[in-house]
C-alpha cells in the first residue's frame, strides 16, 4: 500500500450547503475525482434564523450527485449502525468524492431546545442544560464528565491501532532506508524548508529590455519551478494572462495527479480556500486571477493570513493600465484593502528585477501569505534595479534614484508601473534645477517593518515636500506622504480606454507630476 | 391582467455557472419559486483557458432541477424553433424559475476559431473576421450592416407591439384616474423620492440609556418602516442579531410575495447581489450581516458604487468587542477595506442618536450605497449627541466634547464604541488640567467632502497633538492624525475574550488612551 493514503473527512452544516464557496470547492472536487474526499452533511434542518425552510429549500444530494459525487442518506444520525455502513462505502468509494447527507435533530435530548434555532445560536443555559442531561439519562450535576464505557471505548480502539501505527513506521523506516534522498526531501519538505541554493535560479533581467511584470513573474516562476518541486500552480481561468503556468509541469487533473498546474475554473472563492488546504499540506502553492478578482477570494485571504499559511497570490492586471475592459475590471481599492490584511505581505514591483525579489520574499516567508500585483501592461527593466532590486524590495522600499547634486528638495514615492512615470518626472526637474528623489514603495507592509533609522535614510524626515504616485485609491498613503505631501491617486472608478490615453485622463504622465511637484515646491 | 408582470431573461455563460454566487442566488431563487425569472444558460463549452473540460465537468441542468428549477435543454442554440419553443415553455412556467441549458458553439462560423478559446478570450482580428463572414454568406467588407430582412423582422415586431403597449399605457392610465394616490405614489418611487416628512419619524434617544447601536438600529428602522413602503428588509441568517426585521412587514416568501424581510439565509454575496437588483427596480433594499462578512459581498457592494445604487449594508458586530466568538469573526481590515471602495459611504456611530441620523444619511443617499457599522455591545446614550448627532454625522465628523478653559492642547479622534473611552479619557486628562477635545469621526467620506473651513473647525491645523482610537487596523488614519499623532488601532487578528477584558488586553481603556495622551503632549 502506499504511505500515504489518508482520507479527508468534512463535517458541513446547512450554511455551508448555502455558501457559494462550497458550491465552487465541490463542483471541483466532482470533476477532479477526489476519492479521498468525504463530506458528512449534518442536515439538522436549522440554521440561526430558524428553519431552514424559510430560505433552504434544495435537494442538496441531488445537487452533489450533479456534481459527480457518490452520494448516501442517512435517515436518522443517532442510527449508528446506519452512519457507520454509510462512512464504510464512502471510504471504499476511491473514483469519486463522497457525501453523506444526514439527517440529525440539533440540540438532541433537550426537551425544549432541541430541533430549534435556540440550540443554535446561543448557549442551552444551566436549567435547560441540566433538563437535557436528564432526559439523556446523564448525571445531571456532572459538568465535565468522560464516562467509563467512553473511556474503555477510546482505550480499546487505540489498542486496535496501535500496531496499524507500528506498521505505517516500519513501512516508513523501511522505505526511508530504501530511498535516503526521498526521505530527507520528505523531512525537508515537512519543515517548510526550500531546497539548497534555489535563489541562485532566480533570473536576473537585463536592463532595457521591456515586458511586464506578469511575464517577468512567469519567467521567475519557471525558472525556479525545476528547483522547488513542492511548488504547485494554478489560475481561476486565467493562466495564460497571469503567466502562471509552470511549463512542462502538467496540468492537475483526475488521470494526472502528479500534475503541477490547478486548472480552478472561474471559481476565485475555492481557489483561495484551496490553496489554504495545499499549503496546510506542506505544499507550496499559488494562483492567479486578476487583481479585481481579489475580492472575490479575501474571506480565503484572511484565512490564510489569520492560519500563517505561506499562500501566494498572482494578482495581474493590477491597474487601470489593463485598458479596455473598463471599470468592472480595473480595480481602484483593491489595493489598499489588501495591505489593510493583517499579516498578508502585499508587493508591487516596478520592474522584471523588482518582480523576480518579490518572489523572493513571497516563498521565503513560511509564516503568512504573499500577494504580487502584476502589470498587464509592459514596462522597461530599470538600469537602477537591477542591482538594487534585490535587498531593496525585501526592504519594502529603497532609494531608487537619488536627486543630483545635493540633499533632495523633494521625495517622489511610487510603485509599481507607476515608479517610471517618476523617474520621467525626476528627469524633468532635473532640467529645471530641481533635486527629487525616486522612491520605490513596492511593499508598505516590509517598509514598516525596517529599523528607523532605515526607513529615515529612505523618507529623510526633514524632506516634507512629497509626492505619492499610485494608479489605485489613494487611501492609505499619507503615512508616508505626510500632510505637507500630495498624494495622487484616482478616488473613483477607472474607464475604459488605451492604457496611453487613460494615463493622459488620470494624469499619470512625466509632464502632470512635474507639474504637481513644482507646486508643492 | 395585473399592470406589472415582466419577466426577466438572463443570459449566462459557462463562468457564471461556476462562480459560487450565482449558485447561491439561483439556490434562493428555486426557494422562492421566482417563476418570472428565466435563464439561458450559454453553454458553449468555452471558458478563456480552453474547454471546460479542464475544470467544470457537473451536469447543470440536474443542478438546477435540484434547486427546484424548471430546467429545459436545446440541443443546437442555432435551431431556432427549439430555442423559440422553450422560451415560450420558459415564459409559461409562472410557478418556478426556468432554466434552458442551450448547447452553443463560440465563434459558430469561424473557419479556425469557432469552437476554441481563441474566440473568447481575443478579437477574431480582420482577416478571421473575412473568413468567417465568407463562411456565412455575409458581405465579406461590410462593417457594419443591418440586412434588409433584419430590419423588416425588427419593424414588423414593432408593429405587433405597439398596440400592447399602447394598451398597456391605456390600462395604467385608467388605473391612474381611478387611484390617483396609488399613481403619484408610483411616480414618487420612480422618483426616487422619500415621502414627505418621513424624517420626522427618526426617534430621538433620551441620554443616559443604554442600547447597542445594533438595537438603535433596530428602532430606528421600524419607527420609519410604516412611512417608506419601499423600505425591504431582510439579512443573511442573521435577523435577529443584525436587529434589521422590520416588525409586522412578514416574510418575503413565494406564498407572500408582500413580505418586506428577505430571509437571504446563509448567502452574503448574494444578498449584496439581489439587492442590487431590487434597488435598480425602485426599492430600497437594506441587508445586514456581520462586518466581518462584509468581505463574501465585496464584488456586490463594489457594483453597487459602480452603478450609483442606493442600497444599504447593516453590519453588525463591527469590533473585536464582539467577544468570545474570537478571531474568525472579528473585523480588523475591514473598516479601511470598506472605505477605500470610491461612492461608498460608511459610517460607524458613537451611540443611539448618531446612528438615528446615520439612517437619515444612508436613506437621502441617491446616488450610491452605504455601509453602517453597528456594535454588538450596549452603549450609553451620550448626552452631547442628542442634540449635534444630526448635523454632525451628515458632516462626517464634528466636536462632540470640546476641551474646557480654552483652545485643546489635544485633540482625540474616536468612531463608534471607541468615542465613550476617549470621552472617559478626556475626563481623566481634565483633572490633570489637560485640555482635550473629543471629535467623533463616524464617516470619513462625507467629513472629507465637507469645505475646508469646517474642516478645519473640526481639528485645527494648530492643534498637531492627536490621538485616533479605533478597534480596527489604524490603516488610512494618518490622513487625520498626522505625522505628531498617535493611531491607536488593532494591527493584528483578534481574541476571543469578554468583551471588557478585550478592552484591557487590546488597550482600549480611559486609562491607556489618557497615558498614550500624555506622552504625545
Amino acid at each position: 500500500p502506499a504511505l500515504f493514503d489518508y482520507r479527508v473527512w468534512v463535517i458541513a452544516s446547512d450554511g455551508d450547503m448555502m455558501e457559494g464557496v462550497g458550491s465552487e470547492a465541490s463542483s471541483l472536487a466532482g470533476h477532479l475525482r477526489l476519492g479521498a474526499l468525504n463530506v458528512l452533511y449534518d442536515a439538522n434542518h436549522i440554521s440561526i434564523d430558524g428553519s431552514t425552510d424559510l430560505a433552504f429549500s434544495e435537494d442538496v444530494a441531488a445537487r452533489f450527485a450533479a456534481y459527480g459525487w457518490h452520494v448516501q442518506t442517512v435517515e436518522d444520525g443517532n442510527d449508528l449502525d446506519a452512519l457507520h455502513l454509510a462512512i464504510e462505502a464512502a471510504a471504499a468509494e476511491r473514483t469519486r468524492p463522497s457525501f453523506i447527507r444526514v439527517h440529525t435533530v440539533i440540540g438532541f435530548g433537550s426537551p425544549k431546545k432541541a430541533g430549534t434555532a435556540k440550540a443554535h445560536g446561543e448557549p442551552l443555559g444551566a436549567e435547560a442544560a441540566r433538563a437535557t442531561k436528564r432526559a439523556l439519562g446523564w448525571p445531571e450535576e456532572a459538568e465535565f464528565l468522560i464516562p467509563d464505557e467512553a473511556r474503555e471505548a477510546f482505550a480499546a480502539a487505540r489498542k486496535r491501532c496501535e500496531p496499524h501505527h507500528a506498521e505505517w513506521r516500519r513501512r516508513h523506516d523501511e522505505w526511508a532506508a530504501a530511498h535516503p534522498e526521498l526521505a530527507a526531501e520528505l523531512a525537508r519538505r515537512a519543515r517548510l524548508e526550500l531546497p539548497a541554493g534555489w535563489q541562485e535560479r532566480l533570473p536576473v533581467f537585463p536592463a532595457g529590455a521591456s515586458l511586464a511584470t506578469r511575464a517577468a513573474s512567469g519567467k521567475t516562476i519557471n525558472a525556479i519551478a525545476p528547483a522547488i518541486p513542492e511548488l504547485l500552480g494554478g489560475s481561476a481561468d486565467l493562466a495564460e494572462s497571469n503567466q502562471t503556468t509552470i511549463e512542462g509541469g502538467g496540468d492537475f487533473e483526475a488521470a494526472t495527479p502528479a500534475g503541477r498546474n490547478m486548472r480552478y475554473g472561474v471559481r476565485e472563492h475555492a481557489m483561495g480556500a484551496i490553496m489554504n488546504g495545499l499549503a496546510l499540506s506542506g505544499l507550496r502553492p499559488f494562483g492567479g486571477t486578476f487583481l479585481i478578482f481579489s475580492d472575490y477570494m479575501r474571506p480565503s485571504i484572511r484565512l490564510a493570513a489569520l492560519m500563517r499559511q505561506p499562500v501566494i497570490y498572482v494578482f495581474t492586471h493590477d491597474s487601470i493600465f489593463l485598458g479596455e475592459d473598463g471599470p468592472t475590471h480595473e480595480p481602484i481599492e483593491h489595493l489598499p484593502a489588501l495591505r489593510a490584511i493583517p499579516n498578508l505581505v502585499v508587493l508591487r514591483p516596478a520592474d522584471a528585477n523588482e518582480t523576480a525579489a518579490a518572489w523572493r520574499v513571497a516563498l521565503e516567508r513560511t509564516d503568512g501569505p504573499t500577494a504580487l500585483a502584476l502589470t498587464r501592461q509592459k514596462l522597461p527593466t530599470l538600469a537602477e534595479a537591477v542591482e538594487r532590486a534585490a535587498t531593496g524590495v525585501a526592504r519594502g522600499g529603497y532609494v531608487l534614484a537619488d536627486a543630483e547634486g545635493g540633499t533632495p528638495q523633494l521625495l517622489l514615492l511610487a510603485t509599481g508601473s507607476e515608479v517610471h512615470v517618476t523617474l520621467a518626472a525626476q528627469k524633468l526637474l532635473a532640467g529645471e534645477g530641481i533635486r527629487a528623489r525616486v522612491v520605490s514603495l513596492p511593499s508598505f507592509e516590509l517598509f514598516a517593518r525596517q529599523p528607523p533609522e532605515y526607513r529615515d535614510s529612505v523618507l529623510p524626515p526633514t524632506v516634507e515636500r512629497r509626492l505619492a504616485l499610485e494608479a489605485a485609491s489613494p487611501f492609505g498613503w499619507d503615512r508616508w506622504v505626510g500632510p505637507s505631501g500630495l498624494v495622487h491617486g484616482i478616488a473613483r472608478f477607472g474607464e475604459s480606454g488605451k492604457y496611453e490615453d487613460l494615463a493622459v485622463h488620470f494624469g499619470f504622465t512625466a509632464g502632470n507630476v512635474a507639474a504637481m511637484a513644482r507646486k508643492l515646491l
